[in-house]
């Protein structure tokens, strides 16, 4: 890769997500060459891609080019690559686009679903972790009502209108909220020759609640709101096979649907050379010490979703959400520029501001560390965190904008099938 | 195709562009069951698509939803089907989800991209009539500079930041003035790697003039803004072949490129079963008589692109812009009413009402029947006619808050690859 070599050591970050980030952006103007690698040239927000899934929001507002983030920033540089292995021993990063030597590499992968090795779910499935997969959800179930309207056969079109959502994580339950609303305000006029009231959202949670990583209150609360909108949660039920038509569950419940999606795990995205067992724990992150350091390494380290960092509070390591990758990446910033002064790195301590979770239209539930509350205002705040933390002046506003639109009008407009996912529909 | 048939008469339109959609509008709450079919589920704003492929504005914004368009006309049916063949004795279309009687028939298909039968330039060129096809070029450009950054090949490095638009009408013409903005604006911050001063952005044209459907005035202004912004436009050069990597044309020019957009020229999308000698023409399109009638047919009609009238001051045919498909398609939905009632059909008279085209940044060109002028008062012209134009209050406040942001800020933040186009890139 021709980066040229200057007397600044280079600080590689594999990823461009909140960890990565905000990482690069604490290493601008400082005497370190920064190179970010990412897949995508993009920054995705992805605690709204459920919105784009269901046509409330465009794709492009909650992406935001690496390249503009970064634009100001001396001695920085972003390569769009695939990073197939990490090679410890001649601290080199081997990609499709050539290999790269460093002095300091940070993983900042992220996570990716976890199908628990079950083939037949992950190619059944839909996910929702990228933009791309986002879309292809919003298709198919665009298709799938297309597909309803054409089939005399009523088993066949009451699958094609069921929704399985397996985990009940704030992905599925946002999702779940999200189609209860457009069940109700646009099926029926956008459809008027099928039945919509047939249509079945289905949220399945394998433990005896929902929400589990949140308080308790806070669970109740949102299946309440969940039943209000229709949405049928069924706890207690591990969801064991789905085959493209029928999912199979460890009771005797069974469902019929074409549109089955898989929010049930994720595991830490890990990378071949630091993917050993020395090195990963439980949920595929890696293990790493209060400083973000990879054990074995002084150099390496990991942030964000892929690692995992024990504490007291959470022994389990810190939950992969935005807020401890963007808390990583800051600090791990500050101790690369104390570790060029010869100065201690300083340990990590997770400022831990809560969680929030939206069901729908005036319904949400925030659990802050010394407050919990849900419904209307909690709904004002969850809006007002995710407005703020967006990534672009422009993103916000745009994202505003649709807001006050879809409220006022009970309305998602873009409800488009801009690349079809099903390649062949059966079609009548 | 499952559509109940009622005592009303059932008018099928195929094509729900500006002409198809004028059509429907025209026809809702009237005593007509109207069945409009399109291969895709919306609207698309085509004008605007060069901004897609530019990345100044989401491909959602310049997109609507048929059935949200339709949601309130009675006896009303939207179908997602490809129309394959026309059967005019039966009167029946048949179609990739089945076969449809109509009573009156209306095609509304548009045009598509005429290569003139040269297959090269088909398979390596670029084209911009459908929001996928301006997602692939926008991905292609960007990923064309991430590739640009890897070579220390420097004939292929200018390849690969070279642009050649062939025809210059109104699309090849904005597209080249948005790359030239971008060249200005945009490449120098993103990729301080590279010395953009060698992105080279070629229109070629064979004809003695660009813009060559509107005045003289028009051409040569808008030849000069081009040039002020460092766009090389070729005139009277005929291009002959591009072979992925080489444009030849009829002269000893030739242009080494890896980005090369096809906006040369486009014919009638007809339809098996219409597509003979007796019924196409010139461009074809299909000849109608005043009542957009096809020849030989009572009941069968083209509106738009697709149809060829003629008229005095139009002896090869109305233009193929949006003006006359939208005027066709209010006229005809008034003219089967008439047969309805047997009445009399009224001819149809084209209001000329101009035509505008903008080169970037405070540039544009607009004849009116009467006035013609360029420059800033232009340019604000076509910003209002196209927020005029554009269906849905909320694409209108978007595009607009787009506009406003990127002509403060000298930026377009959609510069994003959500679906990569190359499948391979030759990387080092």
């Amino acid at each position: 890769m021709n980066i040229p070599r200057t007397s600044y050591p280079r600080v590689v970050i594999i990823g461009g997500g909140f960890a990565g980030i905000s990482l690069a952006k604490k290493l601008s103007k400082q005497e370190v060459q920064v190179v970010l690698l990412d897949k995508h040239n993009y920054h995705t927000f992805q605690p709204l891609l459920y919105q784009v899934s269901t046509g409330g929001l465009e794709p492009d507002s909650i992406a935001y080019p690496i390249r503009k983030i970064l634009k100001n920033f001396t001695n920085f540089h972003f390569r769009l690559a695939h990073v197939e292995t990490i090679d410890t021993e001649t601290s080199e990063v081997i990609t499709d686009i050539g290999v790269l030597k460093f002095d300091y590499l940070v993983l900042a992968s992220g996570s990716k679903t976890n199908y628990f090795g079950n083939t037949e779910i992950e190619q059944y499935s839909m996910a929702m972790k990228t933009i791309p997969q986002s879309l292809n959800l919003r298709s198919l179930i665009l298709e799938n009502f297309e597909e309803a309207l054409l089939t005399s056969d009523l088993n066949e079109r009451n699958a094609l209108m069921n929704f399985v959502i397996v985990g009940a994580g704030p992905t599925g339950v946002e999702l779940a909220g999200a189609l209860a609303e457009i069940k109700k305000g646009i099926l029926p006029k956008d459809y008027p020759d099928l039945d919509t009231r047939s249509v079945q959202i289905n949220l399945i949670q394998s433990g005896d609640r929902i929400l589990k990583e949140m308080s308790e209150k806070a669970s109740e609360k949102a299946e309440d709101f969940l039943e209000k909108l229709g949405v049928n949660v069924w706890k207690n039920v591990r969801v064991t096979n789905y085959d493209g038509k029928t999912v199979t569950t460890n009771s005797d419940l069974t469902f019929e649907t074409a549109t089955f999606i898989w929010a049930a795990g994720v595991k830490g995205a890990t990378i071949k050379g630091l993917d050993g067992n020395e090195f990963v724990t439980k949920g595929n992150r890696i293990l790493v010490n209060e400083f973000n350091q990879v054990k074995g390494f002084k150099h390496i380290f990991a942030i964000g979703d892929v690692a995992c960092m024990e504490n007291d509070e959470f022994p389990k390591g810190l939950p992969m959400m935005a807020q401890p990758a963007i808390q990583q990446g800051h600090q791990l910033g500050d101790n690369i520029l104390r570790l060029l002064e010869n100065k201690p790195m300083k340990s990590f301590v997770y400022n831990d501001k809560g969680a929030m979770a939206t069901i729908g239209r005036n319904k949400a539930v925030v659990d802050l560390k010394h407050y919990k509350f849900q419904g209307v205002f909690a709904w004002y705040v969850w809006m007002f965190v995710h407005l703020f933390f967006l990534i672009g002046f422009r993103n916000r506003v745009v994202v505003f904008i649709n807001w006050v639109y879809n409220y006022i009008r009970f309305d998602r407009e873009a409800r488009l099938i801009i690349r079809p996912f099903k390649k062949k529909l059966k079609r009548a």
